[in-house]
């Protein structure tokens, strides 16, 4: 089930070779990886919206991918790297929640331990085969110093058992709310994309005919399909790209109209 | 002549994961598909920009590639997904007009209602197999739940001819204006780019020695090749990249100095 | 040595289709090109910049690739086009300093004056074969009408010495500052980035012990691994992710704060 493809999601921006460099590191140790960008431009440091965007985006994924996550507000500190892998996909992410919501649960967490060398093509100042905390490696570019090296010695074919050891606990974010209430759901706003609309913790599959959405006591009226579904400057709740009711201003910008904060609660009433 | 090239204009944006998963369906159903990412920041649904973005690259697209192009206003509408066939390019796109301006007659064009089933590398939810119009088929991502399934399944050797009946109307664009005045050529302002030069109708390629550009009876002076040939703060008329005049201010913006509007005229004046 | 990876740096951004027409023009006349994307958001015309990411870059990118870097302020002036070969790189870039801090000798320099033929797919109004100085080639676009031809040719195997003759001399920014100073060094701001953060020209690897930076008089402190070793607010020289000594303000702009200017010069006072 191993293939090539390394996934990537990060918060280096697409400004700077930062990204290059990761990959760069990767194809000298490893000539046959193939990329997959997932998104580069994660908010600095928003481990919730990486969380997120790894949830939505997983089932998407090639079976028997290498997802590469970093998005690390404690780089440099003691966090550690973690790999994980689920019945379909790895992962390597730093132990600091970003993995928290993936579907499916894991068949096996480590913590890495033993890293390869960093460094890129050249020989690296740091020496080599030095078995050492990758989380505190060397200055602030975890991505190409320890995870690039990682990712490509996984791709040639180490044995995962010598990253580290297995580990049984690891750095989770609350799981969003969601629960039955009455008749309907309760859930609540998990992150806000980059125009003020909120993803909930509610799926928007498989909800009954005449269910309707409120948040802070208005009726968004039911789930659309669409945000043309809705007049220009109307609030409405929509069944988003994600897999998940998304609540959105039409033409506007949600989370600002209605000082909306993640961990909002958000209802659906069904009929009964 | 087919490739394993998938050529990919949008209006996703980059901040998201879209075009990851898009390009995750793609990979799951056809693992050899690579990609070439045209732009995915065409303003949102803006339909005449993209037209025109596809009309300009693909001359420059390598023969046997799949161009897959999504800007949509009217997702989840009742528009059709349409697949069209040119002598060297094959496209899929909404049926908005997006494959107005494509230089070269379509060899075949059909409407696609039979498409394969959504969903990533999981079995789906909405079942498989099943024939459905595709426009109707799920909520607001049809790039990754209608186009890349579609696209994986032509890489894959799919029958052109089982995607849909083949159609002879379709929605097209306005064909800019261009035509013989005098001794001269009179065209129109197509659109704008971000920095607000205009591209106009008139190609810059093989006009005569001393041919002058008006636009609101002003003279812009001859076609440029340069930016740099005018002074700062002055208009001119440049052949710009994309093998047609533009109108630009040197250091400015053209579209707010003038409020120039899309079909605005322009005229070259040639001597006589 | 030779592989087919293009590895691309460009100021054409990523909103307009350029990138993806110049790689379509690769790929056009070399189906196995590859390409990883430094980055193409140098701002325009920031020559200096580039080069600073060229150097930053460089030893992480595999051997024998083909970087081609395109950050032209000269377009359509008399400026050449460079073929240059490290010992395990190859480089195309404009005459204009853009190659002049990248690490290690270069083995041969080459003006490049026999280019193949612009264009895409289809044959070029512009004829083919003909030899011509690429630097007045045609309009505003080199990246796809000089620079891809002339890459893919060399990925298909054209002979290097077919380019054009060799040249000793060539455009070269001046070397940034870097000089002992008593017991100290002293250098100077290379460059900025988007975030006002100052990259210097002082390595930040071998540092003795209680080494403190200096700038205009005021003690930084000492090289910090991590900005999230200042409280917000502060300024710090930090040792970036680029390998040389970054002054940042925590959570603001370096730049702005110090009305800091390219050249400006920085300190290291190490103690005796």
């Amino acid at each position: 089930m191993r293939s090539s493809l390394v996934v990537l999601l990060t918060d280096f921006g697409t400004q700077d070779p930062f990204v290059g460099m990761m990959k760069g590191v990767i194809l000298s140790r490893a000539p046959k990886a193939a990329f997959l960008d997932l998104t580069h431009q994660v908010p600095p440091q928003d481990i919730r919206r990486g969380a997120f965007f790894l949830k939505a985006a997983a089932p998407y994924l090639p079976t028997g991918s290498l997802v590469v996550a970093v998005v690390d507000p404690g780089v440099g500190s003691a966090r550690h790297i973690l790999y994980a892998r689920s019945r379909r996909l790895s992962f390597l992410a730093p132990d600091n929640g970003l993995l928290s919501w993936l579907p499916g649960p894991f068949l096996e967490v480590r913590r890495v331990t033993r890293a390869p060398a960093p460094g890129g093509a050249r020989p690296s100042r740091a020496g080599s085969g030095r078995a050492t905390e990758s989380s505190r490696m060397s200055g602030t570019f975890h991505g190409r110093d320890a995870f690039a090296p990682i990712a490509a010695a996984l791709l040639q074919g180490s044995r995962v058992s010598g990253l580290g050891p297995r580990v049984a606990s690891w750095v989770r974010l609350r799981a969003p709310r969601r629960e039955r209430r009455g008749a309907g759901l309760r859930g609540e706003l998990v992150a806000f994309d980059r125009f003020g609309n909120g993803w909930t913790s509610l799926e928007s599959g498989g909800l009954p005919p005449g269910a309707v959405v409120r948040f802070r006591g208005r009726a968004l009226g039911p789930v659309r399909h669409h945000y043309a579904e809705a007049a220009s400057g109307r609030a409405l709740a929509v069944a988003g790209s994600f897999g998940v009711v998304e609540l959105a201003v039409r033409n506007g910008d949600f989370a600002r109209r209605f000082r909306a904060r993640i961990g909002d609660p958000v209802e659906i009433q069904t009929p009964r």
